[in-house]
């Protein structure tokens, strides 16, 4: 395990990503848009970078979890980015969650400067992060992904190549279609039960024994009739995830029309100022027009 | 284990329930309303009621499943119906999936005439009516559930005592609109993976390793990209239990937008002659718009 690994993005996944690379004997330079990121890493033993070209230039694979398109294009592409630190052998797996449109132009303007890129999106939040068992969906030249596997390895316990350029990125929304959909659903059942005067948590033991189960349903119903709305994943990031979607489905020709009625109600609740809570707070939207809290 | 059973409705459900009941030990007086059904029971060792009130004379507990309310109301309430059976101890046990307010209606009705009344509706299937292993929702009295734990013990694995009369009907609504919206993020997200250039195989199996799982992703998209519409559950049942949940919903005052959506694509299956397919048939809504086959 030779290879040198470059990690730009130091976030509430970022961190714990770049921790178990670390543990799994890679050698690491960090970049972060502020500061106190790099501080925590560098204590940890990891070197750093004074910008994304200079990451790259010391790395054989760069690795980036950032915002969201645009940030990804700035530190890719951008004054000081990770195409000016282009050398022979050089990857770069980004593992943001973003466009499958902007990861396929990105991934030709690196490919034309020799960097091979994957698109690698997670799933998992911050426990699966933490705990190195994320699902990563690639999309990429499998050769490239072989030559990564093994760092990809020390992050995830499940890496499913989807296809080309993009396909990660597009495995990953549909993942956020399905959890969209039987988070409102999980919620509508939730409303439902508490307004016809039934223990929700009834109505949670019942359901989970049959076909009605789901993810959402046995890991975070429990925690909305306890109240607890902290995130495990953010109504701001699941907004964002779910424009893309949309955004996807309109360039593709696929009909989302359940997606795009939870997407409008995840766009109310960060209006309505809730976009830190977890997900589950889409409860939230059906309480207000119900007028009753679940619990 | 001395109880007589009453069993009335000998459909895809209830045959094999009423198998499970003879296996189990308990002696079967069974009426439905066509002959075959009749005749297949009576050659495995069921006496045969000449009405529902002869079978409910000849039975300490008597079990319903049949179409929807109004077969209840008429099997229960009507001419020659259990009420007119009554006696000292007799149960009804209702596992037919029908309206929460009638359901409370008969109830209220039958405990006039000294008839304990429980509502029972299941969920697993053909598949779980055959093995044994049926979720089943009561409400009713507590007591009146002890007592017909052992028979209900022998048609499934999960009973939960919901609460008062009605609230096992309630409960499985809300298993329903559960089952609903996680179906149409499954066939959301397989007709966006398939129209973006993704094998929904792939899709499939990277969606099933994290928070984007549930029943329906597992064991119904699988069967949707071999094209097999085969009913585990029908089209047309789905959508009388959606009309019902969206019924109950604006008498609790309890808004289910996702649920409506899915009710009204139901619907218009249902009007294009797909009443008999299995609810993953939900997809070709979707792939009528997309105008593509996920395959």
């Amino acid at each position: 395990m030779t290879e040198r690994i470059g990690f730009i993005g130091l976030g509430i996944m970022g961190r714990p990503m770049a921790r178990n690379l670390m543990k799994a004997g890679f050698t690491l330079t960090v970049w972060n848009r502020s500061q106190p990121g790099i501080d925590e890493l560098v204590k940890e033993g990891a070197a750093k970078g004074s910008s994304p070209a200079d990451v790259a230039r010391r790395s054989d694979v760069v690795i980036t979890i950032v915002g969201d398109s645009p940030d990804v294009e700035e530190v890719v592409l951008g004054p000081r980015g990770i195409i000016e630190g282009a050398h022979r052998g050089l990857a770069h797996v980004d593992m943001t969650t973003m466009s499958p449109a902007v990861t396929r132009r990105i991934a030709e303007r690196l490919g034309e400067a020799g960097i091979e890129m994957l698109d690698a999106p997670v799933s998992g939040g911050q426990q699966g992060a933490t705990d190195g068992t994320l699902s990563i969906m690639v999309g990429g030249r499998e050769e490239t992904l072989e030559r990564c596997r093994p760092v990809l390895g020390a992050m995830g316990r499940k890496i499913v190549h989807c296809g080309p350029s993009g396909a990660g990125q597009t495995v990953k929304l549909c993942n956020q279609i399905a959890v969209a959909l039987t988070n409102l659903g999980m919620c509508e059942a939730l409303v439902f039960a508490a307004r016809s005067g039934i223990d929700p948590r009834v109505m949670i033991e019942a359901v989970s024994a049959g076909a009605g189960t789901s993810w959402q349903m046995e890991n975070l119903a429990p925690r909305i009739v306890e109240r607890d709305f902290r995130p495990g994943f953010k109504v701001a990031h699941q907004g964002k995830d779910l424009r893309l979607a949309l955004e996807a489905g309109e360039r593709v020709a696929s009909p989302l029309p359940g997606t795009g009625l939870v997407q409008q109600m995840f766009a109310a609740l960060e209006t309505d100022g809730l976009g830190e809570e977890g997900t589950q707070a889409l409860v939230k939207a059906l309480e207000r027009l119900a007028d009753l809290e679940v619990q």
